[in-house]
C-alpha cells in the first residue's frame, strides 16, 4: 500500500486586504517506523530501531538506504527481506511500518546501534571525533578519475527543478539528484527530510547493485550538512553539489574523504570549496 | 568557553571558465551533547541523552529549549543546574558537553525518555497518534486575544532578515524570530538545525520567565516541519509564520491546537493555513 505524498486543503490567499479562501497542495510528512528482525545468540529478536518523519513513497527504498548511510548494513544481500508491516495496531498505520529481516549470519550488535543513535560518535563529542567516526566507518573513498566541466555542473540544478514533482505543487519539499558523469539525472527522490531524499537514492542504487556510486554526480536542493556529506561518502559518490551553503562540518568532512564539494550552483555559476582536481578547465 | 559560529575556509569560484581563490565564511556545525544528572531512587545518576549538531552560541539556552519543548522540564525550576563540562576527555570537546541537574523530587523516567527519543509516538506511527502524543503533552493551549493585521505580518520578514548576522557572512543558516504582538522583534537566534534556532528562543524565554509565550509571533526562515509546529505549541505561540511551506502534519497539528499557521511570507502577501481569526480584516 503506498500513501499519497501530497495532501490537498483549504487556505486563505491574503494580499493586501483582499483574503481569498483557495485550495491548496501540502507536501505529506508521516512517521516511517524500522523494526528489525535480527538474530542474537540462537535467537529471532526483533526491536524498532527508528522513526522519522518522511513524505510517503519509495519507502522501502528509504529503509534500505538509511540502514545502509548507517552503517548497520554493508550491502543489500544482508536484508533478507523487507516489507511494509501488516500486522500494526491500527488501520492508520499501515503503510508507515516497514519491517527489515536481516541475515541470520550478519555480526549485528543492537548495543553498539543503540549506542550509536545516542551519540553521533563513540570517541568523542566534536568536528574530529566526528569524521574520525565517519572515516572508520567507511570503506569506499571516492576515486579520483571522474571530472567533469563547468557546462555539466551549471545545468544540474536546472534538471533536477524540472523533475520535482512534489516540490512543483507544494514549493515545500527536499530533493536529491543522481547523476551519471556526463550529467544526465538517472534519478531523482523527494521527502519533507533532506537526509530521507538521499536515503532514498541510496536505498534504490544498493537494490538495483549500483553501490558504490563512483561514476556518479549528487545534487542535493537545499545546504550540506555533515550528515549528507557523511551518507555520500558511504556511497562512494565523488562529486557532491548542493543549491545551498555547506557548514563548516560538511565542508570538514568532505575534505578530509576526498570529495568534490560544490555549493551555491547557479546556472551560470558555482563555488567549489573542495577536490577542485575533478572539475575541468575547458 | 564560547566556540565561533562561523569558520574562515579558502574556496575557488567559479564563473565560466575564471577559477578564483578567494576566503568564504562558513556557518560552524558541531556535535552538542546533553549529560543530565537526575535522582533515581534516591540515586544521583548521569546520562547522556541527545547528541545533536549545532551552531556554537547561546548552548545553554539551547539545552533548555530543549528540555522543556521535549516536555522533560515543565518550567526553569526543574533545573537546579546547567554548565559546560569541564571534565570532559579530549581538549576539542570543550564547549561541546551541556550537564544539567534536575532538582530531586523531579517525577523523571529515564526508560519512558528513552522510548520517547527511539519513537515519536507511544500510542502509534501515523499523523493521528503523532498529534495525539503532543496534545497529551502539551498544558498550553495558543489564546484567541492576540490579532494581527497584515501589515504587521509583511513586516516581519524584513526584520528577521536584518538582524541575521551569521547569514549574512555564510548564507547557510536557519533562523527564528520571537516578536511582540506589535510585530516588533524581540530576539532572534540563528543554527545551521532548525529546530535548534527554535529551542534556542524556547530556552532564553524559559530563563526569562517569559513562558507561555501566549503574546507573541514566531517566525522561521525555511518551511514549517511537525517537529516545529510542536514545539511552537509547547510554548503557547498562538501565531507561526515562515517563509516557506509547511507539511501536511504541521497543518494538521497546528489546526487540532487552534494555533494560526502562516506560510510563504512574502513583503505584500501570505498564505494562512488556518487560525485566520487572528488576523485583522482591515
Amino acid at each position: 500500500m503506498t500513501k499519497p505524498s501530497v495532501k490537498q486543503v483549504n487556505i486563505t490567499r491574503v494580499q493586501f486586504n483582499s483574503f481569498k479562501e483557495s485550495p491548496d497542495i501540502l507536501a505529506v510528512e508521516e512517521p516511517l517506523e524500522i523494526r528489525l528482525a535480527y538474530n542474537s545468540n540462537g535467537e529471532l529478536e526483533e526491536k524498532n530501531i527508528s522513526v522519522t518523519m518522511r513524505t510517503p513513497g519509495h519507502d522501502l527504498e528509504l529503509v534500505m538506504g538509511f540502514l545502509f548511510t548507517e552503517g548497520i548494513i554493508n550491502s543489500e544481500t544482508d536484508v533478507v527481506n523487507i516489507h511494509h508491516c501488516e500486522t500494526v495496531e491500527k488501520e492508520e498505520e499501515h503503510g508507515n511500518v516497514v519491517k527489515v529481516t536481516l541475515r541470520k549470519d550478519l555480526d549485528f550488535d543492537i548495543i553498539n546501534l543503540e549506542r550509536h543513535f545516542y551519540t553521533s560518535s563513540s570517541c568523542g563529542v566534536c568536528g574530529k571525533s566526528s569524521i574520525e567516526s565517519v572515516s572508520q566507518k567507511c570503506e569506499i573513498v571516492p576515486e579520483g578519475n571522474v571530472s567533469i566541466s563547468f557546462d555539466t555542473i551549471t545545468n544540474l540544478a536546472k534538471q533536477l527543478e524540472n523533475n520535482q514533482t512534489v516540490f512543483n505543487h507544494t514549493g515545500g519539499i527536499h530533493a536529491t539528484g543522481l547523476f551519471n558523469k556526463q550529467g544526465e539525472l538517472e534519478m531523482m527522490r523527494e521527502d519533507v527530510g533532506r537526509h530521507n531524499a538521499m536515503d532514498k537514492i541510496a536505498g534504490a542504487s544498493l537494490l538495483k547493485n549500483q553501490v558504490p556510486l563512483s561514476e556518479n554526480i549528487m545534487l542535493v536542493s537545499g545546504r550540506t550538512s555533515f550528515e549528507l556529506v557523511q551518507k555520500a561518502i558511504m556511497l562512494g559518490v565523488p562529486i557532491l553539489c548542493s543549491v545551498g551553503a555547506p557548514s563548516s562540518l560538511a565542508y570538514e568532512l568532505a575534505k578530509e574523504n576526498n570529495l568534490t564539494l560544490i555549493g551555491f550552483l547557479k546556472e551560470d555559476k558555482f563555488n567549489v570549496y573542495c577536490g577542485g582536481f575533478r572539475i575541468k578547465n575547458s
